[in-house]
């Protein structure tokens, strides 16, 4: 569990014309890599959201190392990097399927909320499905 | 009103691989012409929700003809085709503002429903704001 | 292979504040349905591109049913209803994973066109691999 | 010049199920942002294409604020933070046009790269027309 991964196969809406993935698409994959990493843990995030929390995004943080293109598999790698009583965040690591050529890292701060988009505290059996790991995969 | 007109300078994230717009970007400008249309006629589409109401598209028609660029200035031309009880059809024609060729024809029905996802009777106040045109901009 | 069967599990971008997946997304999914209904035929639309041509949308045709949501798993069903010497059409049907609830049925026709985007003939050695099938998917 | 603003009507594709505009989405109003910065600068970015440059982005970076909502016109200010010789940084703060309020603020270091997407100098020419402002408006 501590490190999980999620696997896409880039689609042709996701390029720009430079030939490539436009950028803001990695964002997308991040999420899908978090929400699986949820499930992973034992936590339906549509489940969460049913009770009345919400994790929004804070802050995000990406860099892109080598370009994406249309057709290419690729994976993410996630981890909660810490987690903290209002917020949680999350580590990643995106590479090519093929060949495990790094092509971004990232970094997203997740804001536990309310239904009234208010900051609360992230449930204690939550809390305990998010094992921290430290390992950060270059 | 009977045909109202919105701008829109294509972006980067619009763009795909063949260096043109990606098709499935068309059906964005087609609801914010819509949007525009409807505000035009002195109806807020947050307020109609704010009401209970919701408009769902039903069925979305696009017949593309020349291929809209990045930076291009597009122009999407809206009018009302007809207005049932229960569904409102809006006719569209897309084209580039600096010459004005043709790049593409729609059609959207529309699907008044509920907040619970029922279709229901489009209110009178909202009906009598939505001049049907037979108009057909070719 | 007639007809191909692609899996999507529904993620929070495609979202929008009605709480189901937002219309334009599903063009996307027919796009992804369709890229592997020609890899199973054994065409690989990357490597059609690499020889020159492009398959470009020419008509898009969606009926929405019922609405996709969140965390849903849904199955798009590709099939190639008409192939001509430059177009190509393919049919959709879009259901629920979990009970085979019909969510939406379109119809895509593709135009065949060369490096330049002008209309050429399809290589006798695709068409042979896209098979028609008249099956039509309620 | 040194900072410019640009102006986006919130539309309804740009929203999520939680009510507000999903995150992702910020990523591409910078871009635009950027574009028009560019082009009050005297360049436009299609030339700068067609010349064989590109400008990617190396590193996105965005603090979210306040959630930005369908219908709201917000504003994005712009401006280069630094300009290096393979690398420009731009920053941005986004607000609510309506009440000024802050929404997010972001930070993009962007590749001066050539068409076969190798780091290469900034012309010129180029960096000529783009002023660094030391300014950060919060």
């Amino acid at each position: 569990m501590p490190v999980t991964l999620t696997q896409h196969r880039v689609n042709y809406s996701e390029t720009d014309q430079m030939g490539v993935v436009y950028h803001a698409n990695y964002a997308v994959w991040l999420d899908v890599a978090r929400t699986e990493h949820l499930r992973s843990a034992g936590m339906s995030y549509a489940d969460f959201e049913a009770r009345g929390f919400r994790l929004a995004v804070g802050e995000l943080h990406l860099q892109y190392r080598k370009p994406a293109r249309f057709d290419d598999l690729i994976r993410v790698h996630c981890w909660v990097q810490e987690c903290a009583s209002r917020r949680v965040t999350f580590g990643y690591r995106i590479d090519r399927a093929d060949d495990g050529v790094l092509l971004a890292t990232a970094r997203t701060a997740m804001m536990v909320l309310d239904a009234r988009f208010r900051p609360t505290r992230i449930p204690a059996d939550v809390a305990a499905m998010l094992p921290v790991t430290a390992e950060v995969l270059r």
